[in-house]
């Protein structure tokens, strides 16, 4: 059987944190040894709301590519690009806004919910609104069958098949490929402050990239019980994200079972759980973050890397929209 | 001085008609000799309201071709090319989108009047929203500092330079060149129904590739006054189509001001007077209808000249776009 084609990736706005490690790198790790994975660096995507902050945008990418290689995401199995060196992107974006209606965009559930995140009030930029359908064609061009998406994110993937559908009955033609969402199983992981995501905006999150002091006191200041202030008093495991960190990067199951268990009786001080979090987490983080400084030292190395996979991935679009301007007729030559 | 940068074009629909000629095709011929000019064959543009029928599009595209070597748009002076074979102009467009808020796309007072015009109802695709901002994208690609616009459509380029004050302060580069309206001074020319547009969809036109036999037809059937229902009876001139055809179309502007004399007085039938517009439309219309007959035997050379015109047009494009994206600091490689 064919392997399955996965597009995943991110918007390039800062480096990557331990949130988009358990939600999604450590994934692409797996997949990428069963799967033919693309990896999209979605600087279009992300200059849809950046349009001010390019240079932003531009370092970031070199940032998160740094990321990608740290966690072991392994160019000679996935490919890596940027996507606005995909110019076929752009065309087939132009020709998919043609198939869905204006009423549909400005009904995404996920567009509509960002729009009040991000506090864009009635200024969002067109380009914001028709991401999804930007999204569409990545998705598309590359005739992935899985997309690895958060529950959140199902509305996106939706709007993407519709496209498909609208597609292949308009031209006649089965070209484009319908994407399953792939949900992953690992429940997200909370920000230091508790809140059930780690997001760069709210400022709650340990960077991949973080030093060693930074992460310490990132753990030191976090939120466990918030009602735990007398140590011989017993604590609350679940909900505490301090436990949930653990559960997640320890691999000391029992060792974790007997904290817990020692914490909800009472006479484990959070100081002294912190101090233990920070072990685990150092030792998680350490060889990610020494491969991710030797990659950091040969930038051009890592720019050539991109390059390659963007040139490998613009034949497979490039070949997506030949097919697309077939079935549509207009090849001229 | 430098030449003028002109862009001008049409959305291949349908061959052209004498309604163009007089709008557009005539100073085109006259502009070629003193500006550099840019003319683009919107195909694009065109399946923003026709795509569902792709054909009809890729065939207008050799027909607008046609017309235009027809009526002596010289692709030694001026570059004719396919729009969806330049993408660089999706790539500008998607850009663009992010410095437009989706608020000022919807307060479009030509789109806004061409959706009820076109009956979208609840139905206006996406891309036909976004179309004034793909033609920010052909204008700006070319640095056009003119571009022959009806007076209705000067909302759309008063958008592009919206689009173009936008981007050269938000990249604090003069990147993008402002674009001003070149209204033609030649009134339009009224549909044969009396309609004050000649248009395809309403069906009152006289097409340049019309054989002589369809032409005289469409002319013994035109309005003229329609209250001159006895010959002798005097005519009304003013706000008749018939003697606006004959001020357009016949050099013998002496035998002109007879008739109105005559129609005025009395005496003078209309169709007396149609048989004589007749033959000033076949005389004017002969001419380019045998040259466009000979280009339509050799379209292979036709679509090389298209080929060719794209080709240089690219160049261009892709100059601005490097340029746009340096500005944008965005040039990875």
């Amino acid at each position: 059987m064919d392997k399955k084609i996965i597009l995943t990736g991110d918007r390039p706005t800062g480096p990557l944190h331990l949130g988009h490690y358990v939600g999604s790198l450590k994934n692409r790790v797996e997949l990428q040894d069963t799967c033919t994975q693309f990896i999209i660096i979605a600087d279009a995507q992300a200059l849809t709301d950046h349009a001010k902050e390019p240079e932003k945008v531009r370092e970031s990418v070199l940032q998160v590519a740094l990321d990608y290689l740290a966690v072991g995401i392994d160019p000679a199995k996935s490919t890596i690009f940027i996507q606005t060196l995909i110019p076929e992107l752009f065309e087939l974006t132009s020709y998919y806004l043609n198939l869905i209606t204006w009423n549909r965009l400005k009904h995404n559930p996920t567009v509509k919910a960002e729009i009040v995140q991000k506090g864009f009030g009635e200024a969002v930029p067109a380009g914001f609104m028709v991401y999804p359908v930007s999204q569409a064609a990545d998705i598309t061009a590359f005739k992935a069958d899985l997309v690895p998406v958060g529950e959140d994110q199902r509305p996106m993937l939706e709007q993407t098949n519709e496209i498909v559908r609208h597609f292949n009955q308009t031209y006649g033609q089965e070209v484009l490929v319908r994407a399953e969402a792939l949900i992953p199983k690992m429940a997200r992981l909370p920000g230091t402050d508790g809140n059930e995501k780690m997001s760069k905006s709210i400022g709650n999150c340990i960077f991949l990239s973080d030093p060693p002091e930074v992460i310490k006191k990132k753990i030191m200041r976090m939120i466990s019980d918030p009602s735990h202030t007398d140590i011989e008093a017993p604590g609350k495991v679940e909900g505490n994200p301090v436990f949930t960190y653990l559960d997640t990067f320890d691999p000391d199951t029992a060792k974790v079972q007997e904290l817990k268990d020692h914490y909800q009786k009472g006479g484990l001080g959070d100081g002294t759980l912190k101090k233990y979090l920070n072990e685990v987490l150092q030792t998680f983080l350490e060889p990610i973050r020494k491969k991710r400084e030797e990659f950091a030292k040969d930038p051009a190395h890592v720019m050539e890397i991109l390059k390659k996979g963007t040139e490998k991935a613009r034949q497979t679009a490039s070949a997506t929209l030949s097919e697309v301007r077939d079935a549509m007729g207009i090849n001229y030559f």
